[in-house]
């Protein structure tokens, strides 16, 4: 009998950074990694976040997903879960302590908890899926509870890597699991997805341990207080804080909502050990010396809203900047957010505080693999076919290059964007169909209704403005008194009366040589006239707009 | 006879990379050295670009101001050159020869080159400038005819970094100065200004050196045709390609207005030596076979409009990305252009080029000086006080903390941002008063009318777009056929018809409920409502406008 199809179809994370989700497919049986969001690049006006283009699940009627399996706990691999439950109520989920919980969170917030259940494993465990059994196997990264998943099909065996770096003294002693890997080696491997984040970076990523050594140097140096900013989600830098604070004496303040949930869930669930009386409230804190202080803080990507964005503007409700705060950003900066990041650095100066950040200091290492551990994941596996993913295109074709270099064929590597679908068997893997594999925007409580139309409009309203006129005329299209003018982003009314004098005369005489004309007529010969004199007077081409009411 | 007070006063480049602008006083007499542009950042939404606020020069007019100096042509230090000689008509200029001729063409751009007169000196000339004796040195960077000053005081001796590197390698075999500089020590040197940019980078900026390798590796082992972009004025990268379009038996052409214009004037200066016959016009390289064709272009920071973003995007008139096209981004990505860069990339792999670019491989190295060049420059001066220029604060606090390794007592260094006076003599250092230091932003042909307001405005309009309800009421206050609704960057209208249904109900139910109040309340209360109704429909807060026309 013949096997049936056996297909991978990138939903998200290929051809970029975020919102990462794979379907996996054996004939018309299917299950899901991940479904992350991704955040908007600074041109996506207005856009809160952006999940996946799942459609063609949804066009699938024929097709049976028997699970969503996660890999870890983060925004780019979980965030979209609320979208895709609503979409696929009854959908089971399979995962691991830490992102169960966060997932649950999620889930609650959208009031869709009922509609799934969340299977959680450990790392280790063998799931069966449908026909599908996946080995889950731990990974190092900057989560607890991270997992790869080898996946056996009829056509051989698809190890998934998951976010991963090969850090062989992590903060919380679980080691990358070389024997589970071995083994698969020994089975052999059809095909590997490897995670493709820092594929342009030569070497080896750092140890946490590097960063344990510079906060050694951080606590041991610091006469004043400690502010440490990084990831809400980052449980072991925190672990890392928390261990210091308790070898150099000082409370531990929590600062920033989603870091304090996130806190709480943690030490719940025994993936995070801080004593009761090391804890105290950040309201609390001006009640101790500032040397027996340290406070773990949001806000390590420039975002205003957040804590270390509020410290920087004085808006803290809380706390304020002190000359003599050590502040850390220990945090790589997500691509985009460079300028908030660097304002927020620049402005804590300003403060007095002495700032510290990568790469003055070596207070944060990356999560994910460079080019020698992806080397290495390919030797362990010595996967027959490779396809890249989690990155830009630009990533994917570096990792890729890496393969080459690992002396797998270049027919034998797939290199694609999502929707495009890959079929793989014993014998060779190529590209199939596409399916759709783009952005979909959510501002609000919006989904995909924002449009290029939208965007273009907004783009054009943030660069120069509007100007919109409206006028009275009279039945026999005579203008009636003034017309009204309203504009905003354009230009500062205030100290444009001359300006606007010159649109009111404009408005009159347009009006008069159009006295015969139709009312739509006169309104484009109206916007034409208004833009040509806007144009000339300041070089700005606002939007405009008026409205002809006739009595 | 007490000698006059020496005072600098950055108007530019203290506290920001860009729009570099140094004034420097002796009692009633002053210089300026350069006169710069910055481009905005990614929340300056329509913004040109921005220059120095030099309303302290305007406003002291018992000052005299005897020439601007200019270190080199790059737009951070000369793009703000006509608004300046605009409000400073017949302050004379001094210049290299092709710093000179790039101001020229802005000058005569504006109509303004005869409202000054451009001095034209070489490397190592001495400039006497009012009061002020300026020895002008020869630096290493990536522009030729790039300079620093030392400037001699009745206090003592100023020298000025410009923008360097110590490239001791460099492409027009032009080396660092060092017999200058060593006879600055001799004769001791007052105070050090120099440039941050790269101040938390360690070790050496490497030579250009490295990118010939890297360059004729590229020449070697390209099959198809090369296209490399770098900045327009980065003559010496033209140089380097042009060498080896002649090693390799290449023709080169020029795309892009601005770097054709610069070749040109560099070529009719000498600075850049390329046969005739080596160039071809790029409307005719497809009558050349690709693997004899070198293109040199702009847009490097992936600007949509310059050529590399128009190939991109395949909206070039005379080129198309070819399969098997090598393309070389030969260049510093500007901090805030990193999205738009890798969008260039993505896309220009998208078309089947194979694409090059830092840190895939060393196609660009930094025109400015690392810690250790720092350190080696404060060495080579032995300077009694230190002020870092050229950064953001996060930059001059770095350069600060290496004087102070370099053993220049702290309070021997002054860190200032833009408009804080710095008074110095024989025996201290001290900040002095406040003068203004801020952004102008120029926005089309408005200066500095772009303030806060219009700036909030456009960031709100960005995100959420506005809506416009125009209605008519009869005398009484009644409703008057339906309302006319306008919006943009809000929701896609012509799928929003329940919406507009909604809100022209509101507009209704409003106006039968104030039908008592006067016309401004009655807005107000429709404004009020309507913007409700869309946030409850769409989590959105667009602008919201009314008018109510009385009949």
């Amino acid at each position: 009998m013949a096997k049936p199809n056996l297909r991978i179809i990138p939903l998200g994370g290929c051809g970029e950074i975020g919102k990462n989700m794979t379907v996996i497919e054996l004939g018309s049986d299917a299950i899901i990694i991940d479904t992350g969001v991704m955040f908007p690049a600074n041109d996506m006006l207005g856009v809160d976040y952006i999940i996946p283009d799942f459609r063609y699940l949804l066009e699938r009627d024929d097709l049976t997903i028997h699970g969503i399996l996660y890999t870890h706990g983060h925004e780019d691999h979980t965030g979209a879960v609320a979208h895709v439950i609503e979409a696929l109520r009854g959908v089971p989920i399979y995962a691991t302590p830490l992102t169960a919980a966060l997932l649950e969170v999620k889930l609650r917030g959208a009031n869709l908890e009922q509609e799934t259940t969340i299977n959680v494993f450990e790392a280790g465990d063998v799931l069966h899926v449908g026909p599908f059994k996946v080995e889950s196997f731990h990974q190092c990264h900057s989560i607890p509870d991270c997992v790869g998943f080898g996946i056996n099909t009829p056509h051989g065996l698809i190890v998934h890597s998951g976010d991963y770096k090969f850090d062989n003294t992590p903060i919380d002693g679980k080691k990358p699991d070389y024997a589970k890997l071995a083994e698969f080696s020994r089975r052999g491997v059809l095909l590997l997805m490897g995670d493709s984040t820092n594929a342009e970076i030569p070497g080896w990523t750092p140890s946490e341990q590097v960063v344990t050594e510079a906060f050694d140097r951080v606590f041991r140096e610091a006469k004043g207080r400690i502010i440490i900013a990084t990831f809400a989600s980052h449980i072991s830098r925190i672990q890392q804080v928390a261990n210091f604070a308790a070898k150099y004496g000082r409370k531990l303040a929590i600062a920033g909502h989603s870091m304090t949930e996130n806190v709480k869930m943690a030490r719940k669930m025994n993936l995070l050990q801080i004593d009761d009386d090391r804890l105290i409230d950040v309201q609390r804190i001006s009640s101790v010396p500032p040397h027996e202080i340290v406070v773990m803080a949001t806000g390590s990507q420039g975002e205003p809203s957040a804590v270390l964005g509020r410290l920087a503007t004085g808006q803290h409700r809380h706390m304020d900047v002190w000359e003599g705060d050590t502040i850390v950003l220990s945090a790589h900066t997500i691509p985009g957010n460079e300028e908030s990041v660097s304002r927020t650095i620049n402005r804590l100066f300003q403060r007095g505080a002495n700032v510290l950040y990568d790469p003055i200091a070596p207070v944060h290492v990356s999560g994910h693999a460079r080019q020698e551990e992806m080397k290495l994941l390919m030797s362990l596996l010595s996967p027959k076919f490779f396809m890249p993913v989690h990155g830009e295109l630009r990533h994917l074709k570096a990792h890729a290059r890496l393969a080459q270099q690992m002396n797998i064929p270049e027919e034998n590597i797939v290199v694609v964007e999502n929707g495009v679908v890959v079929e793989v068997d014993r014998h060779s893997i190529r590209l199939g169909e596409r399916v759709p594999g783009g952005y979909v925007f959510v501002d609000g409580s919006g989904v995909g209704d924002v449009g290029k139309t939208v965007m273009r409009d907004r783009e054009i309203l943030a660069r120069d403005g509007f100007l919109m006129v409206v006028v009275n005329v009279d039945s026999q299209g005579r203008m009636l008194g003034e017309p009204e003018i309203i504009s905003r982003g354009f230009i500062y009314l205030r100290n444009a009366d001359e300006l606007i004098e010159q649109v009111k005369n404009v408005v009159s005489d347009v009006l008069i040589q159009t006295r015969a004309s139709r009312n739509g007529k006169r309104r484009e010969r109206l916007q034409e006239s208004i833009s040509r004199t806007l144009y000339n007077e300041t070089k700005r081409r606002p939007m405009v707009f008026t409205v002809i009411n006739e009595h």
